[in-house]
């Protein structure tokens, strides 16, 4: 766990309105490389805002299908920094010793970074064994037109920088249990679910997550590893995305502003039934 | 080349608005996987909206440092559908006979997908030989300020979907040269380069990309593999995206609306020298 600060870091900017020009001091989001190195050997970098590394390390190797609890992370640490220079490297050692440098080498193709791309082979993408979430967890339209507000109400950084993304998890009361940010999408919700792995509290079978941005196939694919059965954004989603969710049965919400939502599959969690 | 509506799909949505409940037709913006191969073998596979899939690939070789030049490509071909199947498979030839397998192999994992992520190593981000654009290209305010109508004006496909991101190439004359659309900014980006790879035109030296979404640290790097001197975004850039510009000379401009924008680097290009 890091401290918030290092989400934003401060910077002289020159500012151009009408033809005035003004110097000034602008927030900026932080985006460092992180290194997640499994068994000693590099796994991925992926480009993140600082905090919750291992949050974000774990919940990625979750996400990616390298694993499934957190009973199989014998040791997880962010490397000290060498000299006063921040390493910027998670090393993580599994339980499981039969996960050798062959699998390892395979799975860095299945698993790489963006939780999408990477991937040596497009079968890979379609072939992952994911389950269909909680088919009886049901949410008040009502509710879900609330959670907007409740995220923006929380997101301290955003509203300094304009630059990051975030993913907040709600319970079945729409309680906000978590909040991340980040300058990568996939990397907040890869922080929320690392959170969750490490709060034992998976699958979350019965909590709602709100997304900042578009649904993307990732973000789908990796709510799916997390067993949550709502997704929702105030944006559009993709068309893979969609067809991720109606093939899995996973809720997907989007344009998700005031009282209006779209509901692009498996409406019947939060519709009235008789439609 | 493909057709532009591949960049859309249509599906049946149930709109939630205030507690009435319908049923409508929306449009998605299209998310498929791309496999890139590289002398028979997988390269990298990116989520991207189909549709100038050759410019992506090669784009995408050149940004990522992999090619320098468009004559180092021998054959570039989409694989053609089988049994009605769409392959979504890109295959390249090189001309370099020395670059054989083990080559491949290190630059996968110093040029994986989204830019940056999937590099095995920090080192490989920070010390990839960029060159500095053009100083002594000027570019004026005013002009910058009309870039993102121009911009507007010519995405046809966004104001359908609202879930494309667009990179778009101006000349001098901030006459619109060439505009892309992609689910993914960094691909959108190398579309650009890569249609500009095609058309002989490398490096843009006189040129100003405009990107839609913020600009990260991999669309710096991009629009530096490019030669691009000036990139703008209507959004915040990230603090990684500013030490590389700065580091480079490259004029990166943000909060590009009506008429106000934020200079973050080498603003000599962009204001008036007795600043």
């Amino acid at each position: 766990m890091r401290a918030p600060e290092r989400s934003v870091e401060l910077t002289q900017v020159t500012e151009w309105e009408d033809g005035n020009v003004r110097s000034l001091q602008d927030s900026l989001a932080a985006e460092e490389p992180l290194e997640i190195r499994l068994a000693g050997r590099p796994l991925t970098v992926t480009m993140r805002t600082p905090g919750h590394d291992l949050e974000l390390a774990s919940g990625f190797l979750l996400t990616e299908g390298i694993i499934e609890s957190p009973d199989q992370i014998a040791n997880i640490h962010a490397v000290r920094p060498q000299n006063g220079i921040k390493s910027n490297v998670v090393e993580v050692e599994l339980q499981d010793s039969s996960f050798d440098s062959t699998n390892l080498s395979r799975n860095f193709f299945a698993a790489s970074s963006c939780g999408i791309c990477g991937k040596a082979s497009i079968d890979a993408i379609r072939n992952r064994g994911l389950r269909s979430p909680d088919r009886d967890f049901r949410f008040d339209p009502d509710r879900i037109c609330s959670l907007p507000e409740t995220l923006r109400a929380e997101q301290a950084v955003f509203s300094r920088t304009g630059g990051l993304h975030a993913a907040a998890l709600f319970d079945s009361n729409g309680l906000l249990l978590a909040l991340r940010e980040d300058i990568g999408r996939h990397n907040a919700v890869d922080k929320i679910i690392g959170w969750a792995l490490m709060q034992r509290c998976l699958p979350l079978a019965r909590h709602v997550m709100l997304v900042s941005g578009r649904g993307g196939f990732e973000i789908v694919q990796k709510a799916l590893a997390g067993g949550i059965p709502i997704l929702a954004s105030v944006s559009a989603p993709s068309s893979l995305a969609v067809k991720l969710a109606r093939e899995l049965g996973l809720t997907l919400i989007g344009f998700l502003r005031g009282r209006r939502f779209v509901v692009y599959s498996a409406g019947f969690r939060c519709l009235p039934t008789d439609i």
